[in-house]
């Protein structure tokens, strides 16, 4: 399997990652995944189908929020919360913050 | 003239914010705003073309960022910062904090 590709820490740009958190599922899996250190996509899908799933992953990807890498046939989440705050620092903070 | 339509502090959520401030020249205008107390449409268009400008300014009225009123037949913006500081406290200190 190929890897999953990610941009660049430097390539980041705002309009990108407030994108992908205008919507309340990608929101939800970045709250869920700032509250532990990784996880599944079946974990983290609630349910949802895999194709739309697929879709907010790589959203998520692309706006550098989350890092995803295979371990056998699973995919493992994780938040770039280092990256993230070297690049702005205290806006992760701020929204994970902020009430539901 | 009919006045603008504003959503109630309560009911705004994060998804529509992020929504508003995933497009460059909406985050622009944000910018401006939060330097100055209010500006007209002509001000902040940039020279674009009135029909998006239009567009931009009724996503960010939505999302609860910018109130518009009449003042004769010019259109007076200004940002919602105490109602956003209320909802979300923080939050547009750090999202105004961040570089361009």
């Amino acid at each position: 399997m190929r890897p999953f590709k990610h941009p660049a820490v430097e390539d980041l740009t705002l309009e990108r990652l407030f994108h992908a958190l205008s919507d309340p599922v990608r929101l939800d899996i970045v709250r869920t995944l700032a509250a532990t250190t990784a996880a599944t996509c079946s974990e983290l899908d609630g349910g949802r189908p895999k194709s739309s799933m697929s879709h907010h992953f790589r959203v998520l990807r692309d706006a550098g929020l989350v890092c995803t890498h295979h371990a056998g046939t699973t995919h493992i989440n994780s938040l770039r919360r280092a990256e993230l705050d070297t690049r702005w620092p205290g806006l992760m903070a701020a929204i994970l913050g902020t009430p539901r």
